[in-house]
């Protein structure tokens, strides 16, 4: 019997009680998975994704401060008073080494939400695209691609992202996999960017063509317009990471 | 100024305000689009998309019998006390030739009644893809691919079509489009389907590709079960006929 490998291009399009014990993987590539990722590979203890700042505030200001980052955006931009944005490269160890980052953006904790039902919720980048995919291999789960999209809109990175874990997973397996039609549709996103890099084992070739679709979709777009093209040369490095964030539902936080 | 080329998954991802002025190209291949298309090249005089089982009932209650068909499913089949249901090889010159069809399909009509904004509404499939084609790239406004989807979910077959032609389109004049995301990731679909069949002029090979996804999508794969697989072979051939359905808002119908 083969394994369902779903993909779900919003959280919108996939009622949550389908997700029931299955193993999701969050995926918001620009950029707060991208992120949270960073910042957990830099040695924060844990991340607390808060959907609004007002929250994100009462949270930390109930953690001890000298252990305590705030962390987040607002229209891509760092929040007042807040002491970092979402800048993969801010989450550094000197920045989040040993703290808890209170963390607010909007799609990525909205499809974070979505998951209660689930049985393991990972968190998906590049930066950890084979540790992702390690998991998944290593799971017996239903597997559920989870988009976060923009504002209710289909985003091209985060379907690069799942195309390419499809592409990855199926080139392994195809025979145990029960791909659903979004996962056929981005399979063929993920082939177009990972097949000859991976027949070729040509990690630049992959990182290019990754890095070329971010540049390209309407998110990195926006980025290049704010000044922060930076963080989609961060966000198209594959495999920089061999963490694994995994999200927790009681005590709501996010661990390595 | 590169002209919009913007797919839409799904009528409920695209605000109908949107659409304002624009040219769309409304695609339910399996099978509003296809059948209507065959309805109106065996001569049908006029096709009346309804939503409701009832208003198709009442439309064509006011119409004269002699002249008057009434086609259409629910749950894939034939709805009682209609003449014909969905497969496009019901439709024949003498079983649709000079009359009015009256025709109520849930998801497709729904994907129509999205467009009431629009300047221009075509429908597409695989077989004017080449002729829908041609009626785009002889516009000016820009283009909208409205994807049917079925009961709320983006379906394969649907994404499959948008892609072939932001494949068709973008081969030809690249620089001269904008595409929106959606649009990108439809274009990997597209590629995978057309790139080897039109660099070949081989139409077998396009053929046999999108018999291929029809057949392995969620929808294919229910036709198979319920006994109508022949409408997944009408539905697969490309450029079979020169007819592109325009909707009209007033009266609501739509014409060769």
């Amino acid at each position: 019997m083969a394994r369902p490998l779903h993909v779900h291009l919003l959280p919108e399009l996939v009622d949550p009680a389908k997700l029931a014990g299955g193993l999701v993987v969050v995926i918001d590539v620009l950029r707060a998975t991208t992120t949270i990722t960073c910042a957990l590979a830099a040695g924060a203890a844990r991340v607390i994704p808060c959907l609004e700042v007002d929250e994100a505030r009462r949270v930390a200001a109930g953690l001890p401060p000298e252990e305590t980052i705030l962390g987040g955006e607002r229209q891509g931009l760092k929040i007042e008073g807040f002491h970092l944005g979402n800048s993969p490269r801010e989450y550094t160890p000197e920045s989040v080494g040993g703290k808890t980052l209170v963390f607010s953006t909007t799609n990525g904790t909205k499809a974070m939400q979505h998951c209660r039902q689930a049985e393991r919720v990972l968190l998906g980048s590049f930066l950890n695209f084979l540790a992702v995919g390690r998991e998944i291999s290593a799971s017996r789960q239903s597997v559920h691609l989870l988009c976060a999209g923009t504002g209710g809109e289909i985003t091209r990175e985060d379907a690069a992202l799942a195309g390419s874990l499809v592409y990855l997973l199926h080139y392994a397996a195809p025979a145990e996999l029960q791909l659903n039609d979004e996962a056929a549709i981005t399979l063929e996103v993920g082939r177009a960017l990972m097949a000859e890099a991976l027949a070729s084992q040509n990690q630049t070739l992959a990182v290019n063509n990754v890095r070329h679709v971010l540049a390209n979709s309407q998110g990195g777009r926006n980025l290049a317009e704010l000044g922060l093209a930076a963080d989609i040369d961060d966000a198209s490095q594959i495999d920089l990471l061999d963490v694994v964030p995994q999200l927790e539902l009681k005590p709501w936080s996010i661990h390595r």
